[in-house]
């Protein structure tokens, strides 16, 4: 591999690292806005979701660049078009973390979450920190094995998405239709950010492999 | 261009358009389905899903293939690149459709939707369908200046979306938490089948005009 283009493939994997914290930081910080309905914190997730698109776009024209300038061998492309389809993904994550952020800003100085569901939606938060996390390291070592873990950690965000609807779809919840729309857009968000780190995940599998990716949907209507 | 290349790019182009088409009568079966508790209905379009998945993979696949053996002129790669992220989108329309139509399958027999939202629910699936097969002209025939006529459509979609929170929000509404959790997220899945169409249609822009795609976001948070 020429050197040159060793070191722009580096730049382009060490800025999806960084885009994941980025995104990891975002949801962390909108999840404690949302628990604490902190407005200030909410407002800063919201204004650093531009550098997030703005990383995001960055990374896909130079991967676009770097094929177009350097007939790239088979393998190298699918790590080449496997990175503008995780940053794709990536930003989409930001943008989930954002939709939060807004759901605090919307409701402040209420809190959008019931104190009854606060535990919940703190686990649904630690659960997205972890598996961002992982995604990371997934990607800065191409460390495949640790996506057991995060599948068993998006396993447990579906399961607690579940168990909110099951709660505020019950008859004796007693918040109304306001609060029970805002857990469950809510809840929906952190589990389809969950989705969009394995997608990640998975395409980082493909580029190790070699094997296609296969686009199965990880997103049930409910 | 070599005469094959430009067969390849036209079997890739025609393909895109054909899931156009698949995406376009999944969800107008669904909205049937769902204006009518049809379960039949709603099962072929949950069926089906499987078919545009397959197709949009193998899209996918060509694309890559196309790049990796042709060492493609910059324009070129552009169109391919954009091709398999178009495919990704149509994909996800997919999954919107297969949505709805599990959402109709829930309830069944009862309805989804209660009568008097039924008119904006047919409204939508009818914008839904001018939208999509709009689509599959700007890619059939890089017809850009259609594009505004989507993006109209897509804002009539994002206010009856408004509408209907409102609605299910207002303490008028009468028909419980259930219902008001059914319609919202039913209609985030029309509002972001018209978000998806709207970013394939930009993805074409970008290819025809050479200006980088500019991943602003569509979606709101409600």
């Amino acid at each position: 591999m020429h050197p040159a283009f060793e070191a722009e493939l580096a730049t382009i994997n060490g800025e999806l690292v960084q885009i994941t914290r980025l995104v990891g930081s975002a949801m962390n910080r909108a999840t404690q806005a949302l628990l604490d309905a902190d407005l200030t914190l909410a407002e800063t997730v919201i204004a650093a979701d531009a550098q997030i698109d703005t990383l995001a776009s960055d990374i896909e024209e130079r991967c676009f660049h770097l094929i177009a300038a350097s007939t790239p061998a088979e393998d190298d492309l699918r790590v080449l078009i496997g990175g503008l389809r995780i940053a794709t993904s990536l930003e989409r994550m930001g943008d989930l973390a954002d939709h939060v952020a807004k759901q605090a800003r919307l409701r402040y100085p209420r809190p959008s979450v019931p104190q009854e569901l606060r535990g919940t939606f703190a686990e649904m938060g630690g659960l997205a920190e972890a598996i961002v996390s992982k995604t990371g390291s997934v990607i800065a070592l191409q460390d495949v094995a640790l996506t057991a873990d995060i599948a068993r950690h998006d396993a447990q965000v579906d399961a607690l998405h579940r168990e909110l609807f099951t709660i505020v779809m019950s008859p004796t919840w007693p918040h109304g239709v306001e609060a029970a729309i805002d857990v469950t857009l809510l809840s929906r968000y952190y589990e389809r950010y969950a989705d969009h780190a394995v997608s990640v995940t998975r395409r980082v599998v493909t580029i190790v492999t070699g094997v296609p990716y296969v686009g199965v949907s990880l997103d049930d209507p409910r």
